[in-house]
């Protein structure tokens, strides 16, 4: 396993660390209401000293979410879904000062020379992502079989024949243990899968077809009224496609509804918050995500993603997140909220997922 | 009246409309379910003929809806909100062969030269913009006045004084009846009230504030405390900013929440399609809609405006959409997503709103 | 060769163009400045009736050129290279009034709905492009032995280790009859060669090398002592890249200089008219282009290729022209500047080119 | 003038630099070609320890040129631009080891918070810009009477009717003490005193005008004939737009040509070198420099441009960068290229200018 980098963890028998206090816990006032100066997380690893228990590293972190102790066992909780009473760790600084340590440097990092001056500073489509992708290519390979890939797709990939094969393919193979998604990814792949089209055109020939607007009206109403995406997919005979892998292949996905949606299917949750709960089940797990094409949706995930995983023996490794966009805006704005391992491919996201595919089914 | 174009309605005496047969209709068979060859509705004037009432105008139309026949009304319904038995129009024929005219020209077009060869056929940040910002002023002036002007905002806005306070002038100076946005835009400008910092960044010295990242967390957890932001607004004797305009003025506003949400702060629409119906109020009543630095947002309510608007006198009027934002993808996506109306103007948002204010204001 | 369109020529003898009066004729009045009412080409094919001898095809047309005629034969010259005297056809009509006529219809067009509405009527990074990647391999494999292929290439190409070798491998098979690009391909290309980097970056590992920034001043000073970039390539035993394929397969280069450049290199044409000369050399024998990755000469090349090309027995075919570009601008720019028969691939330099080769290389 | 911060020099009398050797120099050995291990300018403030003259500033350096010693005294040339037996500075340490010192933290930098997390750590187009807007203010009514401001101008400035007559307002004003531009800056800018056109769209209405295409070519067929810009100027009755102000206010410009160019007008520059040569003039005088609406000018002369200036009287001054323009990508572009000390303000062209115009103008 060693495409995978070892984790240090921070020495706590030295000082300033053996000499931090026990952390300050305070109880929500009520449901879904913090307690003042909550601690907030990173999805960096974070260690609380509780009493009686010593530095404990709270599992499965994420960013703006709240700390709470019970008996020893720390849970990351969203703000709103704690309960009146909750114990929750206050205290704003993060090297150890009030029992609290954030520690971003476990994994190996890379230094950079040390120049004054160095040209190429940023990443941006001029960047060389030969070495992501190989990279890229390993930590997939190994994580098939050993680890949980979650991809996060905006609805461009459905539009493109030979990017919706792949990505049909890549399912397949193994390499997608959950999908998270919106409403028009579904219809869209649906609506090739039907007519050979997304939003009208045709996902081959460019050519616009005659009435196509209506193709992913009538697929959504033919769904809703088979009652379910997995019954029309039977009843249909649907037999390529994305959903259709993830259906065949008992994949799960989440499709979280949006205000920009026609239907919606059934099976999209409607709710912004029931549909943050059911990414985060899947955010808790990954090892590997790649976020695809949609800003929304690779943000909403990138912050409910820790930077790292504990395995069932204890042991730490990062959790990778690759962002696959047209633009360094949307690049930019994810390192901006937070998500800092996110590692950007500057690219189409159809020949992203051809090339991938390409290398992945040798 | 004359900064708004005359609509001149089709001659149904001539041929081939004279000729027209009346439109079939076909009862939903359930409850969000359209029938088969359902007529789905474009955001153009459509009419529609029906027995012993002949051509009806369909009032408020959007993208993707169907119409719904009752005694020589139509309504224009999204096809979750039918109800079983509900009488739909059918057909996809557009020229009356039908009975189903759909109608873009009624109001004055430019006509272009005719030339085989001309450049800058598309629009680009190049196209020149002076004109547009002078019937936007225009159309400003009459509609605080004589209609419903509609904006859409990103947080963007938010995250500057200057465009902050232009917007709250807007608002104040009664250039906006109606507000669409997200948990987002109300946060950060809070925090901006609170702080003055948007993220954590001082929103005019752009220096990172230490425990910054704390600021709209700790926004949003003093709101849920308080119960809503009309008291925390009173309480927390919040006396700046965009929220603070709305609430002072009551100006409604519409918050749609999304899976990018930290809190959220009461009052946020949580279901994704329970605040598409909130936004559809507005965007029936819009007579003007500025959509600014959100694509998910402008695309949304750009698909639920009508090109047209039905005085209580019965005459007929264009409903303005000018989508304000940095890149050309996003003007082109509303365009290729149905908003045919939409006019572009492409540069920052703060900007924008600071010429307008500085225009207008005088 | 059924992979390229049939040409319909134009029908001299039904009217309105059989009754066309002969162009008319005006001298230049002085050395590189055209008649008033010059006639400026298109990259369409033009067709101008001279006395005596009728209805004559301007080979090799470009856009803002004039044409001159001289003993029934045009030639398209730029206005700078007039000679005074020169007879230049005048008049500005293009549909036969004055002689001249503008045919852009020539081959064989998809025709669209005819829906009053459709999604999707402008190409965007989410259009689906598997189509033109597949046109695009057939008429590279048929104008490697029957064709001219002229690639125009920004520096980005040579910043990747795998994109770079996929552009060499390209050339070492055939797919390149001349290149066209600027100062900092060549410098970095030839900086990858010695150092492995790109700008100081690894072009593998994207490490910033300590003192890389000194390694294209280093290469644009040693090939500036050895003479010529040939010299250097040999001396130096350069054996990958860009250039040394070129160089080892006798692929002519233009290098245009401009005011960003380092150095130049020996051979880099620092005036821009004499590049602009010999540009149009391979401008004129182009059947399809490639530009890649940069705005400056893709456009420049794009203003002067002919949109159909003249074989030695007198057929017509089309000349194919790619432009591959991260951002719709790019792409919008082109098309504004008047190259109709653009067609864009929206994605990252790198996927486009490796992806190309895994193709071709088969 | 406080708005201009404080030099404040290095300690040259304590450790390390008190020990530093003196540097070492090399002949070059041919014109053209620098030694072997030159030392590479940054524009960064750069003492050399020179041969019983000790520690002496370089002045107006640039990014990649070397550093020539001549009797204690220094001049900054472009490797191009030497002569065989310069006395080129060599060693590539920037600490004193060998005599060079690069010295970027002379002006006073604000300290960021120490937070190991931060949101918004990059600059996009939601940073907030007031405060950039309103230094800008200051500097340009500073450096209008006491300094030296040099606009670097793509043509879209001139492509929309508000844009250019505020620019047209700022160089008649006296904010503009040198432009730097291409040919279609000017070609456009006479475009629209003679027609009311850019590139054959009114400037004004958005219209194509019929036959517009003609425009320009008409307009740089005239200039030509009549032989100079300032002769078409005069002869022709041109009293808008920038060019007339420059010619009206002696304000002098460089038009650098380039492969894209019709024409060219001129006047224009059409060597690259030699406009290079022309530029680097006005880069060596300026005290602020407003780069907008081009890429290629922006970096090419921001590679020219000092981080700094050395007043008649030895005080130094920073040297203010401004880059506006759309995307991120160009102006982490320019930040990759080295360009230190540019600030970019992320909006279109046409709004910065009318919103700097009104309040200057004030």
């Amino acid at each position: 396993m060693n495409t995978i980098a070892r984790y240090q963890p921070p020495d706590f028998n030295a000082a300033p660390l053996s000499q931090s206090p026990d952390a300050r816990l305070a109880p929500a006032p009520a449901d879904g209401i913090a307690p003042e100066q909550f601690h907030a997380t990173s999805n960096f690893p974070e260690y609380v000293k509780l009493v009686s228990y010593g530095w404990v590293l709270a599992p499965e972190s994420r960013m703006d979410a709240v700390l709470v102790a019970d008996a020893g066992r720390l849970s990351v909780v969203e703000p709103r879904n704690l309960k009146q009473g909750d114990m929750v760790v206050v205290g704003r600084t993060e090297n150890g000062e009030e029992g609290i340590y954030v520690y971003p440097d476990g994994f190996h990092r890379v230094k950079e020379n040390g120049d004054k001056f160095t040209f190429r500073s940023r990443g941006t489509r001029e960047t060389p992502f030969s070495r992501s992708y190989d990279d890229l290519y390993k930590v997939l390979r190994h994580d098939r079989d050993h680890g949980h890939i979650v991809w996060v797709l905006g609805p461009a990939v459905s539009f493109d024949k030979d990017s919706r094969e792949s990505m049909q393919g890549l399912i397949e193979a193994g390499y997608c243990h959950g999908l998270m998604a919106g409403n028009a990814l579904a219809t869209h792949d649906l609506e090739a899968s039907r007519f050979g089209t997304g939003l009208g055109q045709d996902i081959y020939s460019q050519h616009l077809v005659p009435l196509g607007h209506y193709h992913h009206l009538d697929v959504i109403n033919e769904v809703r009224r088979t009652g379910s995406i997995q019954a029309y997919v039977d009843q249909e005979h649907v037999e390529t496609g994305i959903i259709y892998a993830c259906e065949k292949n008992n994949i799960p996905y989440v499709l979280a509804g949006s205000i920009r949606d026609d239907g919606p299917l059934p099976g999209v949750v409607g709710n912004a918050y029931d549909a943050q709960n059911a990414m985060r089940e899947h955010a808790r797990r990954a090892t590997t995500v790649i976020a695809m094409a949609t800003q929304l949706h690779s943000i909403a995930f990138g912050n409910m993603v820790p930077s790292y995983k504990i395995a069932a023996d204890g042991t730490v490794r990062p959790v990778f997140f690759f962002i696959v966009d047209m633009s360094e805006f949307s690049a930019d704005k994810l390192a901006n909220r937070g998500s800092a391992q996110a590692q950007a491919i500057l690219t189409n996201a159809q020949d992203f997922i051809v090339n991938l595919w390409n290398n992945l089914k040798q």
